[in-house]
């Protein structure tokens, strides 16, 4: 038997909670919605209905499904945000620009968050689903812009570097890589991202 | 209350026990031992000590401290044999040999066990530290054989694209890179690892 979640009195689906309370049930309700239907399968409309709220509260408290997902996951960055600024500019230097603004945005928050999303992606089949299709629906789709062919493969390999170094750097924190200088990691790694999205991806692997 | 796990009548400390039961509180005992004074802290004659065995018992089912340690994380490889095989034949293939080795390992079991070992290093400073320790001791002192400088950060980055590589391809299970074959993945990431390994590490990103 299923119980409603919300222990309180019963008022008017629809209702206007005040502030962070909305916030707070959006987050929720959001995190069970995910979970069930996957980043796809969940709707606006069906989260703010779940929460008890007025599905523009949604767009209100934070812009859109994309950055609710972002504060279901607690990520500390909005992909919507900071995509159109990776992907402005020289293509040359998109490899730099990404490795730079990951390690900006990791080395801000010390790497707990990042822990804890790799630990619930690694022990629940529904988070990985849904980092699956996020990363899938919002991410690769903007990635795509600037590859020349195989746009998935690209960012999901970029992902894998990307997700591998913040492992190295800041969760199992391995010496030196958890303290070399941001410098130091945007010229080692920038020039992998960035054949992996602009470069061949078959080439033979160059010598010492 | 603690039952003692073997059933069988109590007999004097210290001498073996049969076959697998000895294995297995070697196992235990090392879990601890880890947990507690990490890789390098822990000692083969301390660990057979707390399993109730003698000292040469490690040896005989694990040939040393480090084929325990790969025992106590489930880890489906032992890098005391996998490191000399890809050590080697031409330092310019070394890329392609460690990423082919990588995912004929762990294309093997699936990434279940990999998938554990993530939940584990994440959830846990103590298993953090312990692979921390064990790739800087154990790894690390073997890849520098192949590396012109800089040994320890170019170890580190083939991990950070080792590790990303299988969170991608079997916890996250990210398409088409989860699907792609054995000879693409190779094609598109052994050009990194050997990158990192042998070639320069602050080139200018190349571009499109």
């Amino acid at each position: 038997m299923a119980l409603p979640l919300d222990p309180r009195p019963a008022r008017s689906r629809g209702r206007r909670r005040a502030g962070e309370d909305t916030r707070g049930a959006l987050i929720a309700a959001a995190r069970e919605a995910f979970a069930e239907h996957g980043y796809d399968g969940a709707t606006v409309r069906g989260i703010a209905a779940r929460a008890g709220v007025d599905a523009a509260m949604v767009n209100h408290w934070f812009g859109g499904k994309e950055a609710l997902f972002t504060a279901v996951l607690d990520l500390p960055l909005d992909p919507a945000q900071v995509l159109p600024e990776l992907l402005e500019g020289d293509p040359a230097g998109i490899g730099e620009r990404v490795v730079r603004r990951f390690l900006g945005i990791w080395d801000a928050t010390g790497g707990v968050p990042l822990a804890a999303v790799i630990r619930s992606v690694a022990g629940h089949e529904a988070a990985a689903r849904m980092l699956r299709e996020f990363v899938t629906r919002v991410l690769l789709v903007r990635l795509a812009a600037v590859a020349p062919d195989r746009a998935e493969l690209r960012a999901t390999l970029v992902g894998s570097q990307l997700i591998g170094l913040g492992m190295a750097r800041y969760v199992v924190r391995i010496e030196p890589l958890a303290s070399a200088s941001v410098d130091e990691v945007v010229a080692a790694v920038a020039p992998t991202v960035q054949r992996y999205l602009t470069g061949p991806l078959d080439a033979p692997a160059a010598g010492a």
